[in-house]
């Protein structure tokens, strides 16, 4: 056992391909869960061993190791299968995972899936890829129990040991009335522990929520989150039950939608794959593009500070540009603290485009306290700057600080907190006007139904710098009175 | 009814109280899910009504809706029952929902509600009160189904009959073998579609998996993700069970930890609560600290770019100064990119710090393609921005672009060329030791079991920061051949 501890699953799975020892293989089968047998085989490159091995697997596995695989291994598998054992393997995949599949392969065994497939599954699937990408309804399975609200709990166990085995989850079974509107949702332990003749009307829950076919699917998502569910029905506009989501999906949503948000936080547009399975070619590529959408927007601040460097304030008293890296990163980091707010409370739905009031009142109040305290901390900590000689000031064209002993005047202490007064100034201003910028621009973008995360925050950087230097142009002019 | 949708949920509730319209309020805890009752009951302030609210809700419901409430509420709640009632609503709780409420409750009442509790229930209070935070242990219930190997399928679905109302979920029974050790789990779909007289080590799922007590949170929650479990047991190191953690918790630890990501990359502390209950004092709370330390940390940049500004090259060029901002803005955001590919992995438990040197080995490929794909766009469009005059360079003194008609002399592209040559270069390095830097130091934070998204990140901004200028002067210099 140890010996065997030590290979790799991959490993594992070859040595009993290669030993012929099919009991063993279909042991590991057996004891190891599916995505791991699933990434396993994706590392066996030869195709006929590929097959074997896949073939070896049980029937009652073989359709979720499948839902696992790349497309190009599931691709494999579709071409060397005959009709009878694709629709054998397709009969056992739920719904939604059917069209996931098609969704990656090529128009020919699309075709040939959708000709092969009894027609109710065809229909099914069809309705399903008609749904817009991102929607419930495009995620939604088609594969539930639903039942009307006479039946009685004895005949609904009934039933659900008959049609549960093709069902998605039946932990959940969803009630409608004699006209096919939802009314109710009962979980299988209450019909466990109900008395068999109580019609189910009696027992369901009553409480129950729903989505409608067309809603975002994170809006869906997140009402799992928010109502510990593990399944929802998704509705038509006359609550009519379409299909289900159930709690894996919602989940593979949720995380779909944090790894979005922290990319484009990040600048990089997230990757499709996980990152180990992602080359370097691929991972460069969601990079470049917004570097260079960044670097080109940056052509703004470039040009202001191109300008400004050559006012006679920052002419006469040039150490100022120093401070403006500090200027540019801490206005910056102020609004990147909103937009970060903004984009996960927009993720999440706790809020909505709608609340905008409500949110900038609240984050007005915040910028006030936060750009207060941010600039009276900066005129101490850039007055020490330039006490200690961190920052190096002149006054005519003496460079002064208390290692040279030739300071501490009244003269020179007079004109560095006057300096201190410009960037503390400016940081009060522009720190207030990155969170104003912050909190709306998530906001209207959202409102437009873009994505906040990807739009505002390299906008935001680029309005920032430049509102920054502007403001400081303004404030060193107002503070030291030189205009040229 | 249509006015009624136009009231709050709260303005509904509390005009059942003052109409003391009871049957009508039974019937809106009926049908409204128990955490839109919860957030609905926070917005009542006066106590009393507070109170004899909470008291009308049906039993089923109360336990459910008070694990939703607020610390201050339940306090409320808990001082105002006696010992009866207490020990009533407590039974009605999970233990996990038990241990979170009286980790926020003051010493009196955690006394207190320990005396009323049944000893046993007391014993796994302490048990669970004991796991380190964000272990497994802290956030596993004991209430769970566990059978031997042996019982039959028939003798099973008696035994959840009896104890399964008890439990947070009867879906999944776990299988422990006559030496207490697990040995599998089985569904509560199998039991109803299997024969009553098997036994269950016949159906049970061997190829389950499990957590220890001290794993991490976050570790077990993403186990949830990869292998689509609706609960999971938590052993010891002897492969007996200890408790089980179920999906709607994993849900939350998932969500948390993209929360914290996401803030964490906006520099901002994680609020404990949602963004519209918390106030706009103790949002700026979570903002002042990272906006202050990285001004701070700043002071390094400043401290440079004071000394680099100095230097002879920068003195006879002064156009390089202009590009300085989106050098590091670039540099930043080439390092950004991928701590945010790191912060995800390493979150998600894709990779490990053991991975390192596969990780960084793919990020060093990545850094290559992205760095010269940038730096050869950047020197075009540096180029662009000085002959459009966007950046006014000047040569003898006399300022040129294409605007003033006075350049695109052989001497003038040729100077030109050289500065978008010195900026690009320095683009080339910088981004490539800007992604280095920012594969290493997540990895490494993660490796001393620290969060990696709260302290790589704003390292990271100063370290290439610094760097970028140090380069920068170093390119300069070689290209323009002026030492000082």
């Amino acid at each position: 056992m140890s010996e065997e501890n030590e290979m790799t699953l991959t490993e594992q799975i070859l040595d009993c391909y290669n030993t012929k020892n099919v009991s063993k293989l279909r042991e590991i089968f057996d004891t190891v869960p599916n995505i791991d047998i699933a990434e396993a085989l994706e590392e066996v490159d030869d195709v006929a061993v590929f097959l074997f091995i896949f073939r070896a697997i049980n029937d009652e596995y073989a359709a979720e190791v499948f839902a696992e695989l790349s497309s190009e291994k599931q691709e494999m598998i579709i071409n060397a299968f005959g009709d009878k054992q694709l629709v054998e393997l397709l009969n056992n995949l739920f719904t939604d995972d059917i069209v996931d599949t098609l969704e990656d392969m090529p128009a020919n065994i699309v075709n040939r899936i959708l000709r092969v497939v009894p027609k109710e599954l065809r229909n099914d699937i069809n309705r399903l890829l008609n749904y817009k990408e991102n929607t419930a309804g495009s995620v939604m399975t088609t594969e539930y129990i639903e039942m009307t609200d006479t039946t009685t709990v004895g005949e609904a166990i009934k039933q659900i040991r008959k049609k549960g085995r093709d069902a998605e989850t039946i932990y959940t079974i969803f009630v409608r009335d004699k006209m096919r509107t939802m009314v109710g949702t009962v979980d299988l332990d209450d019909l466990i522990f109900a008395d068999e003749d109580v019609e189910i009307s009696e027992i369901m829950n009553r409480d129950f929520v729903t989505c409608n076919v067309n809603d975002d699917q994170e809006t869906v998502a997140n009402m799992f989150s928010r109502y510990d569910l593990t399944a929802m029905a998704v509705v038509n506009k006359d609550m009519k039950i379409c299909g289900i989501i159930t709690i894996d999906d919602a989940v593979d949503i949720l995380m779909e939608e944090a790894n979005e948000d922290v990319a484009a936080l990040g600048h990089v547009a997230p990757l499709e794959d996980s990152y180990l399975n992602t080359t370097a070619f691929q991972v460069a590529k969601k990079c470049i593009p917004w570097i260079i959408v960044l670097l080109v927007l940056g052509t703004f601040t470039t040009l202001v500070l191109d300008r400004i460097e050559g006012q006679p304030v920052f002419q006469l008293i040039s150490v100022l540009i120093c401070f403006v890296p500090a200027l540019m990163d801490t206005g910056g980091n102020s609004g990147g603290q909103t937009i970060a707010l903004m984009i996960r409370g927009l993720a999440t739905k706790e809020f909505e485009p709608k609340d905008f009031l409500k949110v900038i009142g609240k984050e007005a109040k915040t910028a006030i306290i936060v750009s207060s305290i941010v600039a009276v901390f900066a005129f101490v900590w850039f007055t020490i700057e330039q006490y200690t000689g961190i920052v190096e000031i002149e006054i005519d064209g003496v460079a002064c600080s208390v290692w040279k002993g030739n300071c501490w005047t009244s003269e020179f202490f007079l004109y560095a907190l006057r300096i201190s007064l410009t960037v503390a100034g400016t940081l009060l201003l522009s720190s207030f006007i990155a969170k104003m910028i912050a909190v709306s621009l998530p906001l209207g973008v959202a409102a437009l139904k873009k994505d906040p995360a990807i739009i505002a925050q390299p906008l935001l950087t680029t309005f920032i710098d430049v509102i920054s230097l502007l403001i400081y142009l303004g404030v060193a002019t107002l503070i030291f009175n030189i205009v040229g």
